[in-house]
């Protein structure tokens, strides 16, 4: 099978770009005022071609899988949590679920290959490729095959979606070790600076977890390009998760990241098409210490760092009424010529 | 007259605090992974005596005025600009406006003093002092007596209002000169640490302006005293909001800070009682020079930087659905026990 990949276009437009640039300068408050947030507004025009950008029907896809390298004690939890969280994500009791409701955004979870079998039930959807990975500290976490299944799996979940807005939230005991792994090997950086404390390791074990991370690279040492780096090194969430960025750019819908896992994914999409990345709005900046070298690999600037650690797509979901706010900005406010408003006086 | 301020006392409540923190840590999350939002509902329990605090009616207070040394050039706009925007805000077209229906905020403009006299309207507080300050740069702002009825105003308005959360807006040109006055003498800090660019001097202009409150802190050089320094560098609307925060601490509301002139009303209110300081919340942290020292002054860590140096209250409005969140992971978010989920492994 070779995967065929979605056109994703630069979104440069001259014209756009001037006219989202005047509208904004235009309105009733001192030059570039509004700082980051007119940034914001301006690339929230840009994705969605327009200088009035609206958002509606945001999807909030939470993607679960297992990992088999969490056998060897690379997170403080155990591997039962994966699917223990489903549970909770589906009763709304998480930490996501709660604000996902506040904000009427509308939450997918799906099981991309969680050690556990689900009922079906509304709301998850079964995309379960295997009952886990592989322990990639032994050799590839996927193959190539069922890595390309799961993109395939992401790209056809975001096709058929409603909405021009995706949120990324993941779930799965181990894949903070999965992120600092694609993020050593993809941006050829020592695996200590990439690794962290993920749900709350102390030092021994963040050393023992680093540890593990370098077997790791070693047993997959010959993997160097996007695609196979993410069978080898990823987990059947990221790997979803990446096919759902390409669609999602490719049909010019907002992505709005979360933390480190969810970056992960969208680093491994812009190294298969760069120009996902004007699609992207980075939530924040996460204390696990590897995004901040993540977020500098993508040249990216988060909107807050509030020290989140928590992943499940909750800082996204934090996020997200300042892409409101934005765009009301935008369509809203009135410029100095329609209130009547005096300019500078220099 | 002398000026009676209301009680506000210490929220300290051990076991309140203690509860708060336990329900925390036994939400389905790694201990602490929510990071400042914890803290934030932490705050927020504290404040509303509650371990699921709620939200409701937020209030936003806009105090506009105008400043007599705005007539010495310390800012790029002319002072017609704090009467049209008033008008602005009335009409909803200000930024501040946009946000606060974006969130359902009530709105209230109050003219504490401004060089306009303005038609009755719906929105609209008629409490002037005054046609605008006089010139700090020869001698005090106000008199005592007009800095005690601005006060007064401020505690009168919010005495009554609706809802449990107060946020702080204000407009006035020339008002970052006055703010950055009040920090030089309240925190005895140089002025020129204190001054910038406001609503957009370049640097030449800010030498201009720095050099202009180095005459008004001469010209009130006996002021010491919190409320005497207020009179004589500080406005009509910067009194006012004192007035307002000291009222809603003392009524236990939650107190959401926008950014360097609200911040000074703050900063005043606890110099002169400390504890108002546990009902605010910092928005944001303003790119006007100012505020980080300010905000540093009262040990304040404010939720984002966005790179906002707009005030009206904007800065508040944006941060407003973060403290929804923190509420709602406090009432709605599952715990480990009820979820089922299993803890550390560790």
């Amino acid at each position: 099978m070779a995967l065929e990949f979605p056109k994703i276009e630069d979104l440069h437009n001259a014209a756009l770009a001037v006219n989202l640039q005047r509208k904004l300068d235009g309105k009733t408050k001192p030059l570039g005022a509004l700082g980051h947030l007119e940034s914001l507004a301006h690339q929230l025009g840009m994705i969605l071609g327009s200088e009035t950008p609206d958002l509606h029907l945001p999807q909030l896809l939470v993607c679960a899988a297992d990992h088999g390298m969490a056998a060897r004690g690379v997170s403080a939890y155990p591997s039962d949590v994966t699917w223990q969280m489903v549970g909770n994500f589906l009763a709304g009791g998480a930490a996501v679920s709660v604000l996902a409701r506040q904000h009427s955004i509308t939450q997918t979870v799906v099981d991309c290959g969680v050690r556990h079998d689900f009922p079906a039930a509304p709301g998850l959807l079964n995309r379960k490729i295997a009952q886990g990975t592989q322990d990639a500290s032994q050799g590839p976490a996927m193959s190539l095959a069922q890595c390309e299944q799961a993109v395939t799996n992401g790209m056809q979940i975001v096709q058929d979606m409603p909405g021009n807005a995706l949120l990324l939230g993941e779930m799965g005991i181990g894949n903070t070790s999965a992120a600092a792994l694609l993020l050593a090997r993809l941006a050829d950086i020592d695996v200590a600076e990439c690794a962290g404390a993920g749900t709350g390791l102390n030092e021994e074990g963040i050393a023992r977890k680093t540890a593990v991370l370098r077997e790791a690279l070693a047993a997959n040492k010959e993997a160097c390009e996007p695609l196979p780096v993410l069978a080898a090194l990823g987990g059947f969430e990221i790997a979803t998760l990446t096919g759902a960025v390409l669609t999602a750019a490719h049909q010019r819908r907002v992505i709005l990241v979360d933390g480190f896992i969810s970056s992960s994914a969208v680093m491994v999409a812009s190294k298969l098409a760069p120009f996902v990345l004007q699609r992207c709005i980075f939530a924040h900046r996460s204390s696990e210490q590897g995004h901040a070298r993540m977020l500098r690999e993508m040249s990216a600037t988060p909107l807050f760092d509030l020290g989140l650690r928590l992943g499940e797509g909750s800082g996204a979901a934090l996020a997200w009424p300042m892409l409101v706010s934005a765009c009301a900005i935008l369509r809203d406010m009135a410029s100095f010529e329609s209130a009547g408003v005096s300019g500078k006086s220099e």
